[in-house]
């Protein structure tokens, strides 16, 4: 399947709301992807289910702070030394190519890589929405191995890193793209075909484009969108979405801090003057809370949107003012296992509230 | 000529010396090669002016806080699968090793790989003396390139940078070394013989056993080693050796920082109390000043030792009470050159001073 040059807003649109927040603004991807189309390259879009077991998919993604990215723009050719750092690991071209997350600008970031090799997609990712750690992905809690990992900046500077563990890798690639500046793109957790069959979080590439063109149909045909999305995440394998809260934003406190955006928004509701609602974030948001109440706790996808145009908005551009709902999708159950819970649950993310799956 | 394990200690002490109160406390590394040599291995060390000029040469050594080091010991295999990861992106064993610095513990590490691998030692360094910075060696003022450089630790991690920039695999090198937990072992500066021989300073493995030799044979001989050392130094391209000042240890202000050992020693002299002496380190020793007066500046060597036995005082082991003399040693003209100054002059540790060569 073809991904064309129409479907580059609508994924981008649907990568934010999949994004929870974080995962960088997916507008600067789009752009790259858009140049590429536009010069005569082509991206195939392939459904993991169609893979060669014994082809080789090495993943490619930008790693930082979402608010560096806005300032520090990629010159294209990082994520493509990044890739042929693993494959030179590896002394094998890679078949493919994947995002690692379907959330935010990772999304269009493999896109953009598969045009430019000419070599496919995969209609795949490793954690369905957008996390802010390498370690976080289903790849991962199924036993393959994060590295070798390539990572290259705008300045043409590459680096590789070999480890057993997963974690040490996020480590290392973190502190590297601290000093990269902020934001770096990296290609890791190389796999077979038959591992992305079975590890993978299948047609989230789809999914998110999906989303884009209900949320811009919506604003087309006068409908609700908030409703439209909630009809339609519970025919896939998200299991529900629901809005949990409206209002106006009244604080935020955001800091780039260890290679991270941190920090918090508060949300007051309209009618009922005292209500709040309190979302925590590192990159993506983790927990909205209301007084007491956790309305919905990661890895379930929590979701700032503009109230009018239901338009997703990252963390990075969330202002005193806004009015906005807040939207809760349950993640698919191959994400809520004891072994992705504590990969990305809310312990990994050091908040003592156990997870309960939004319903 | 063959490495003898009655070298091991002299050289160590030697190393201290040409360490200027950093590069690692040889002690570490010399019971490294002690152990090996005792296994049987053999330490084989060149004349690099017997070198071929298409062999391959990598050096190997360590980076991090000294004072990390006396805590963090390592394995023995970190140095090796640094080395390994840079012939694996040239796709070539090395035919050599050799030091990137004498001074400190990296005279040591080079003997022991080369007994480990098997191959030979080159009597040769790139900073004839210790520095903090990779970029701070006499063959990146000549123009060979700093990378591929390889990095391990102790717990098995491997990392690989590439980048043309000296400066930039200083300062991605250090980034990961802070997160490898503040000491790590490299491979870098791979260079041919020709490349060595026209870019090194030479015979400095050989002087720092001498220097040793001598201050250990001027003990039993009830000599004075501080005069034996400055009538030995100035018979090499060491132009000359001369005590600057001579008192007690009377304040030490040191931290871990940014991966380095920073901070400043007090010397107090003996018989006109009032009159002290302050020296500036980062790692090494860069600056003694007397009042208003400078007695030594970086490059040249400024080394404290104990004053009973002349063995030299690294700076994390200075203490209060000591008594000292510092002593300063005016380096190769190689290393007193406007490139070179600009690479590890006292500009390059933002010292406001123009550097007044020893006399």
């Amino acid at each position: 399947m073809d991904f064309h040059i129409e479907d580059v807003d609508d994924l981008c649109v649907g990568a934010s709301f999949l994004g929870a927040g974080g995962g960088g603004d997916p507008y600067i991807g789009g752009l790259m992807v858009k140049k590429v189309l536009k010069k005569g390259h082509r991206i195939e879009i392939v459904d993991p289910d169609t893979l060669d077991d014994g082809g080789l998919i090495i993943p490619t993604a930008m790693m930082g702070a979402p608010t560096v990215l806005l300032e520090k723009l990629p010159s294209g050719d990082e994520p493509i030394r990044a890739l042929r750092a693993v494959e030179a690991q590896l002394g094998r071209k890679a078949d493919a190519t994947m995002p690692t997350e379907v959330g935010g600008i990772n999304s269009t970031i493999p896109l953009y890589v598969g045009a430019r090799l000419g070599i496919p997609v995969i209609d795949a990712d490793g954690q369905g929405r957008a996390f802010p750690e390498l370690q976080m992905e289903t790849f991962a809690i199924n036993g393959v191995r994060g590295t070798p990992l390539g990572l290259s900046d705008e300045k043409g500077d590459v680096a590789t890193i070999l480890t057993e563990d997963n974690h040490r890798m996020e480590w290392l690639a973190r502190g590297l793209t601290i000093r990269m500046g902020g934001t770096a793109y990296f290609a890791n957790y190389p796999m077979t075909g038959k591992q992305v069959k079975s590890t993978a979080i299948k047609h989230t590439l789809t999914l998110a484009r999906r989303i884009g063109c209900i949320i811009r149909r919506s604003a087309q045909d006068k409908r609700n969108p908030f409703e439209e999305l909630e009809a339609f995440l519970p025919t896939t394998s998200y299991s529900v979405a629901r809005r949990i809260f409206e209002g106006k934003v009244v604080d935020v406190d955001r800091k780039t801090d260890r290679g991270f955006t941190l920090g918090e928004v508060v949300i007051r509701e309209d009618k009922k003057m005292g209500e709040k609602c309190c979302v925590i974030f590192q990159n993506e948001n983790l927990i909205a809370r209301h007084g007491e109440e956790t309305l919905a706790l990661v890895p379930d996808i929590i979701t700032i949107m503009d109230a009018e145009t239901a338009l997703p908005i990252t963390n990075e551009t969330l202002r005193y003012g806004q009015r906005v709902v807040v939207m809760a999708v349950g993640v698919p159950d191959i994400m809520r296992t004891e072994s992705a819970l504590l990969q990305f649950g809310p312990s990994a993310f050091g908040i003592e509230e156990q997870f309960s799956p939004l319903r």
